[in-house]
């Protein structure tokens, strides 16, 4: 289902991007999210090379993308933005549920979640660009602000 | 000149994306622009491939930005965002510089301004993925919003 209702909250804010799967799964908050073209709707998520979670995208060609409300506690931005999933299983803790590619989806404090199938990836240095294209959308809380 | 503060504008907001030289130019509205790395600092941008502009970005391999404060006129967007380079001459109406690439770069209801020399493109579809390496930055009000 895709609910474009849910690509609107995507314009700005703090999201928290997963991939992998039930065995291997990790996530990372990003502000870098943008919606790129609208048909197909496809997404660019910026991301580290070293990061732990831009691996698992390149291995399961899909990640999600959680919006967070306005209001998240530091608790969960610390837990995503400030620790590597080498060292701790941060899914463990969190409320998931697993998407159409099998990617994880974060539900804690998320007013809409979207999922994206890796349709290209672009070298720019230190980082890498995902692009995804839409498979499902979601809007969970419509009266938060993201 | 690069003014790291000018950085921090370009979180979220809205913005003239300038390209073309003083016999040429031109410039649109865009919300899609993104930091994607620190170290050399480089820019997204996206941008339609029907774009006036986004034709003198490839030509002349360099453009600007320029971060609107938050109280905008709707006339401004309304020139830079609704209509095209191809019907009217945008930058006639503007103030404006030329950078040290060559690109004019509007002044009108500017907080902050970045030049950027164009660095590589990629293609998603309907759109182009411009990525810039930052040569000047320069902040201009640091009262206002973004």
């Amino acid at each position: 289902m895709i609910d474009f209702e849910a690509l609107l909250k995507v314009s700005y804010g703090l999201y928290i991007v997963c991939s992998g799967n039930k065995d291997k799964g990790n996530g990372f908050i990003s502000n870098s999210v943008f919606q790129v073209t609208a048909e197909p709707a496809k997404f660019a998520v910026c991301c580290n090379k070293e990061n732990f979670t831009a691996n698992l995208i390149k291995e399961s060609k899909a990640f999600s993308l959680s919006v967070l409300q306005k209001e998240t506690p530091a608790a969960l931005i610390g837990r995503f933005g400030f620790k590597s999933g080498k060292d701790i299983d941060k899914l463990q803790e969190s409320d998931v549920i697993f998407g159409k590619t099998g990617v994880p989806i974060v539900l804690n404090e998320t007013i809409a979640y979207l999922e994206c199938l890796l349709v290209d990836t672009f070298d720019v240095g230190t980082h890498l660009i995902f692009i995804g294209e839409l498979v499902q959308a979601e809007i969970l809380d419509d009266k938060k602000d993201p």
